[in-house]
């Protein structure tokens, strides 16, 4: 088992200078976030997750989950480390105090979230779920139904999930064949099957909040046919104490990759035409109520690519610190191998990586906050734009380095690493979920090129792009080769994005299947250049502060190291993608014809 | 399960290409491999893995192996499976009729175990080691040990294995503490511990002939101080039957992360000072009778990187013609997802590199082949020169990228990729080993640029860069745009690789950190730009073919379309590593002060 510790100062360090934390408690939402609350939340959890829950994670991936009788045992270490989560008041964190939360930002939310997944991503699931069925009833409940499920849901005593998906419906949910006919009363019979449930069934809450989506007879077909219910596993008396248990049940757990820890079920709701569930938001409206929470869960995911690279990270340094192997050069005897340079590289790769994803999440987080409680119409209107724009690339850009970097604490182990009780192992199994789960990568590209550069006629984009070019004569007044060299680079790698998008709003609309063709491809582009523009801002902040009495000159100068080897490093390789980007689909049209044999 | 089937018309073709086909059977020592024989050994080693071979490899996976009382027991069904590769005379391959081999060339060896890692790389793993073992020995062992081992491994009835880790000792041999003591008759007394000894034990064979690298009273330290010793599981009597097990034995298997059904064994020599060995070759020579094997065997963990993809890309583009998701644009009801561009990308990229990665490791085979049977010293020297300076670049490029392409085939799969039953997710896992092995793809980058770049003053890369600039007019001589656009993209590459050889030509003695700092990365570099010129060579072939009667347009299409895909998103990266490849070690070099907290 490897230790884990909290980058508290990491991620101070983010939210102060991307995550707006001197501001953000001077908005009345956020009133308690003040910076000391802030840090006091994160050693909160940090000791948590370093204390209780990260011991539960390599146990937790060799013992797995299991279903009998329709009852479904997960790690015996879950539940001691669920009850001091709960009791923690963990479950609360991003919700109104009205029902029992605490009112903190999503930036400070994303931030514990990163603590969570990287001491635990499966355990993490079960808060994700509830948090975005939480936040769906939050958004679209009648009142009755916020007081009848949010405090619950809140207190961490129920828990929530999400069922969209059916073996024949993924990407696509339009064709789903849930069912569900009025009982005459107000409820509603549902029946049907859903796929890929996580935590659909398990016994550390005392009841289990489902969100399915199912289609209302004559319902207009495909995706604007489909409504939402809340389908509890056991029904709620109108005192709110527990009542029988419904029509539903677990079928089956999945065999995965990773998340071993994490009860992924088939669920039959109604196989005795006795399912009850009460709707939620409008009829046929029901995937409006799923992307309410879906894009707060898809910046979640990014942010589980984040964790997942943290631990990794520091699984690969403290090995790296210790193992020795062969002399470096110049060395008298066996170095560590940190002294080897493709080791270094390595290391290297992962750190500055890893600080571009934790403020990216920032950043799209902040944006998610300021949406909501920026002063004017205006601003709030541009921060919903640019919290749009950033969505798909936070989830995918992260999720993928989460595949790529915990790869690297693979291959920094040598062959240690290949061997399961390492622990390495784990987290790139794991990680192998987050570009797949809540759309998967090439949707969320699709979505980029298709919704969201185009946002506001590509004003959007655009005014991120000028925020980006206009940071390079900052860099260049430093005067010294490492802001040279970020300046350099990163505006090399924003004058390729800007023609790449360009091309993508000319090309769009007319010649839809071209922009497709390398989407992802842009993505991959535009997540290393909003990276390496939020650590070019951050290095400057570490040079200012350099001068300043007690400063940690070694945290700094990482990272101002940080933003120059990625900027060294990746971001010539994002300006090399506008050719492939632009390169259109031509040569793909005949692919099927060609391979087909 | 998913169905496998030897992608025939890819291998003759790149035999044909790349492999020297015609040529090769009038080299006396491969006089039997005429076109006819080799494509009818393709057929016969296709049928054998699709028929029996294949089918054991989701199962040995979920089956695994065991050890109890000494004995492994490897999955139930590569019993019959190891009787029929047996039987079929396939473990004598390349070797020379004497000894009962088939006298076949390392293309065409190549091209079989392509098909047998394809088939179920755990299993191909006995006949990759057996194969490195008989090799050394064939090499290094006198007459008597050559007689006594040879026809029984080449048989099939022995296997071999290589033990050459122990715990502190892994990419630095030098300080293996295994020692060999002389018993007075010839033979040694063999004691030490081996870790991660593939097939080190099990029962499909009568007899296991370890090869183990010990070090011998006074030997000089290090890497210099080493003896490699035959080490039977069971002694061979005078007339060749079997005697007295030997003291060794089989302690434990590690838990890994892939290559389920392949035994990775912990290996104790000598618990009972009883373990008897013979040594081969020279006295503390003996680094040198195991590198004898490990270039060929370096040239086949790059060809698992091939196999495991071309698998994964088989069951990709079944999946994608055959489900149904989502609508492409313009279609009135659910489309294949083949349909999709972005399922497109992924697909072309497979199947691109997969190209690519096959044509590498045939011109890799075809220089072994030639340093072995070309007419004067000065090609066979040029072509042993060549065989050095590609075998970094296969082993690591081809290794990447398998990992890479396996991951793209989850991808392909949405949800059912993570799924364990899909099969998808065993491919990639079984990849994660073939960078770490036989020398880390780390090493292999160390390796690249402090001996092979340098060989022959740099000539030999440098006459590699000059055939490949070569092509330039012939391709520019097509006049279409597929040419032009290959044509373009590999003469940018190409001089960028070219400027990156000269920089880690110039600094490699006097600064060999900052070269070493990104050796990785010009690694990548060079593996890009060596698949893109085979690539483009096999797509004048056939362009060429085009024309013919009888052509197969559809497949020669494909081929044109393949090079072309493969220069327009892969070169332009790799002509972009030039800077990163050229940053030098300035950053990396306060790193570890910087990163200790």
């Amino acid at each position: 088992m490897t230790v884990y510790a909290a980058p508290l100062r990491e991620l101070m360090f983010t939210l102060e200078t991307i995550g707006q934390l001197e501001e953000i408690s001077g908005f009345e939402a956020y009133e308690h976030a003040s910076p000391e609350i802030v840090e006091q939340v994160l050693e909160e959890a940090g000791k948590l997750a370093r204390d209780v829950i990260a011991p539960t994670n390599q146990v937790g991936d060799r013992e797995g989950v299991s279903l009998e009788n329709g009852v479904v045992t997960v790690p015996k270490a879950f539940e001691a480390a669920w009850k001091a989560y709960v009791e923690g008041g963990w479950p609360g964190v991003p919700f109104e105090a009205e029902f029992g939360g605490q009112s903190l930002p999503w930036t400070l939310t994303c931030a514990v979230q990163e603590i969570w997944t990287s001491a635990n991503m499966a355990f993490g699931l079960i808060m994700l779920l509830n948090q975005g069925a939480t936040e769906a009833i939050n958004a679209h409940g009648t009142p009755e139904q916020k007081e009848t499920y949010l405090h619950k849901m809140i207190a961490g005593e129920w828990t929530g999930t999400m069922n969209l998906t059916e073996p024949h419906a993924g990407s696509d949910l339009g064709d789903i064949k849930s069912r569900a006919t009025p009982v005459g009363d107000g409820s509603w019979r549902v029946k049907g099957t859903k796929i890929f449930i996580t935590f659909g069934e398990h016994e550390l809450a005392e009841n289990i909040i489902h969100l399915v989506l199912a289609k209302t007879p004559g319902a207009p077909e495909g995706s604007r046919g489909i409504s939402c219910f809340i389908v509890p596993k056991y029904l709620v008396n109108a005192d709110g104490t527990l009542g029988r248990r419904n029509d539903l049940r677990c079928v089956s757990l999945e065999h995965k990759i990773g998340i071993h820890a994490s009860p992924t079920c088939v669920m039959a709701y109604g196989d005795n035409d006795d399912c009850i569930g009460y709707m939620i938001g409008q009829e046929n409206r029901g995937l409006n109520a799923m992307f309410t929470m879906m894009n707060n869960a898809r910046v979640s995911v990014g942010g589980q690519g984040l964790g997942l690279a943290e631990r990794a990270y520091q699984q690969a340094l403290a090995f790296a610190q210790e193992r020795k192997q062969g002399r470096a050069i110049g060395a008298a005897a066996a170095s560590p191998i940190i002294d080897h340079p493709d080791i270094r590289r390595m290391l290297m790769t992962m750190k500055s990586t890893v600080d571009a994803m934790r403020a990216m999440v920032c950043r799209n987080a902040l944006a998610l906050d300021l949406s909501k409680v920026a002063a004017t119409p205006e601003e709030r209107a541009a921060e919903r734009a640019m919290a749009d724009l950033l969505t798909p690339i936070t989830k995918s850009w992260c999720t993928d380095r989460g595949v790529e970097l915990t790869s690297l604490n693979i291959q920094v182990h040598g062959g240690m690493g290949f061997i399961e009780e390492t622990g390495a192992a784990q987290h790139w199994r794991d990680s192998r979920i987050a570009p797949i789960y809540e759309g998967t990568n090439g949707i969320q590209a699709i979505d980029l090129v298709t919704r969201k550069v185009t946002l506001n006629g590509g004003d959007t984009v655009k005014g991120l792009l000028a925020q980006i070019r206009s940071l390079t004569p900052r860099l260049q007044s430093i005067g010294d080769e490492d802001f040279n060299v970020i300046a350099r680079e990163l505006g090399a790698a924003t004058v390729a994005l800007t023609e790449a998008t360009q091309w993508v709003l000319e090309n769009v609309g007319s010649r839809p299947n071209d922009v497709l063709a390398n989407a992802a491809t842009y993505l991959d582009m535009a997540g290393a250049v909003v990276g390496g523009w939020l650590l070019a801002r951050q290095a400057l902040v570490a040079h200012e502060r350099l001068n300043e009495a007690g400063a940690d000159q070694k945290f700094l100068k990482a990272r101002i190291a940080s933003a120059r080897y990625f900027a060294e490093q990746r971001l010539p390789v994002a300006a090399a993608l506008l050719g492939p980007v632009t390169r259109g689909n031509a040569l793909l049209e005949d692919l099927p014809a060609l391979l087909a044999s």
